[in-house]
């Protein structure tokens, strides 16, 4: 038996949710006053150190073990004419990852953390959301119990990337459903459709929207019928996170689409994740915007595999060196404000 | 004697700059092409790497050797209440930064990247701008070839900060004595000074201003009149960067200020040159736009130091790490686009 017996237990999981340790975060924010700058001239830096402390309940908090999690997955939508890459990608990129040869491989290293890729029956693709719900209720959530079981709770911080030829259409498709507007709001080009794709995908986002409209009311449900198994992997391992104290970086459109049911459920229940960077994909800065994230990092990047993710997590580490590191005015000499 | 004998000299090193290496830019590019990724799903990352590969002369560009240069000076300006902190900060954050106390100790060190702090005469402030030419044409000089000489043609990049006390009102004067505008325009709260002291530094920078309004017309005599002797090393240290091929990261309102005048001399001057991140301190966003650099990141900091710029590092250091290690799709046999 899966760790959720029904959609209705996933759902008293999803609504009933810790809420942070203030005292730390308040810990680091004395701290930070006395540091050798100018009052808040550190900006986002010293939120974030205050972040990591409420949702790992310690001060200072700690990176000392920084897991990326990418789980992987495919689609029968793409048998729509979806994606520029044909579906076999995913299979082979999980294979690229195992040896080392994609960008996630190079971000983790660079950012000092461990890389997990877990692909979850790939030889089985999700039905075409067109026709069918992509994940009947058993299949959905074995995939939300994988993500919730990837999550250790000893990790300091997990950053969530996917992998999954056909998944931004999911994800819009996602996108769509919860926040409203169809297809033209919120499909991108993806991995490189041109126009005709982009066309035929808006296309596709819609008939998908209308073929599931007696789901749109629940969050969860609109999960199982659009989604795909890694995006409900990762919102499974975002509610594990919250539950034991691990903070989260979202990634990019896909990542933050698979999450977002969690917040449509319970207004607070993202309050422990951190968007890494705001994705060139086009529904993803509206998406941050519908739920109230803020990305770290702008640079255009489109990739997945919890790239922007991995990336921020340099800032993080930046943030808290200055936070550990740094003299205050006593142990300096240095004069404060007159 | 100087390096240069007179401003007439050092104007001429400023239109005699070479023109960077497309051959090396290109050869990036055709490797990016080909890496196991859609075209262009790393965004500026691609960018980034083909930048230090025209500017090193290099494919693949090298970053072994970064060094973080921060430059110290104070102001005769201060007398005039412009600043939150009293000038003796100065010499005192100059200490910090030895006793390895500070922001931009735990960024560099993250970073990886020496840092050098080199302080310029902080027993003789510059002159009161509202009263007098900050430098005379000698120490204007003297305090450029500082920040040349400080520039290793061995460096595979530099990141140029600074401290001194004041010096954003130095910062405001010169951006509105080269791009137009007066206080009102480019003053901001540097360090924190309250609504009072903000328009207090806004009639001083005006004051100044009018003083020097025969300076106008000219750059580097408004470098001189209107700056400081850590802005104008700044200036020399990415005039040497072009001229030994060694890219910089430019960090703040007053690092990108000091750098400024070589663009508004020889539109290309700062081709050379990335901003490592926008400022919260009010002009720099303007600033930016008016020397048409995107900067990589945006997170509120204002702390100056060189802390935006050696934060950046991290996101370039990403983004090399992709380029060299990532596996082609050939090599993964991984199936290009249909």
């Amino acid at each position: 038996m899966s760790r959720f017996a029904s959609i209705a237990d996933l759902r008293a999981a999803c609504l009933d949710l810790p809420s942070g340790y203030s005292a730390s975060a308040e810990e680091v924010a004395r701290r930070e006053a006395v540091l050798t700058k100018p009052p808040r001239s550190l900006g986002r830096l010293e939120d974030m150190v205050a972040w990591l402390a409420r949702w790992q309940g310690r001060a200072p908090p700690r990176l000392d073990r920084i897991e990326v999690l990418v789980f992987a997955g495919n689609h029968g939508v793409t048998a729509q004419g979806v994606s520029a890459y044909p579906a076999e990608v995913t299979a082979q990129m999980v294979k690229n990852f195992a040896a080392g040869g994609a960008a996630i491989n190079q971000l983790a290293r660079v950012a000092q953390a461990s890389l997990r890729v877990i692909p979850l029956s790939l030889d089985h693709p999700t039905a075409d959301i067109t026709l069918a719900s992509a994940m009947d209720e058993q299949a959905f959530l074995t995939a939300v119990a994988h993500g919730y079981d990837a999550v250790s709770p000893h990790a300091d911080l997990i950053c969530l990337g996917e992998m999954g030829i056909g998944n931004t259409t999911a994800a819009a498709a996602m996108a769509a459903a919860l926040f409203g507007g169809g297809g033209r709001r919120w499909a991108g080009h993806g991995t490189g459709v041109d126009e005709h794709g982009l066309a035929r995908k808006r296309a596709v986002i819609d008939k998908a929207l209308m073929h599931h409209v007696h789901v749109l009311g629940d969050p969860l449900a609109i999960a199982a019928a659009l989604g795909g198994r890694e995006l409900a992997a990762i919102l499974g391992a975002t509610l594990a996170a919250r539950r034991q104290s691990v903070p989260v970086l979202l990634d990019g459109f896909v990542s933050t689409a698979a999450a977002a049911p969690l917040k449509k459920l319970n207004a607070p229940a993202l309050d422990h994740a951190l968007a890494g960077h705001v994705s060139a994909e086009a529904g993803h800065r509206l998406l941050l915007s519908e739920l109230g994230l803020a990305p770290l990092l702008d640079l255009g990047m489109r990739l997945g595999e919890g790239s922007g993710a991995a990336l921020a997590v340099m800032v993080l580490r930046a943030a808290l060196a200055c936070h550990t590191g740094m003299a205050t005015f006593a142990e300096a000499n240095v004069s404060d404000r007159g």
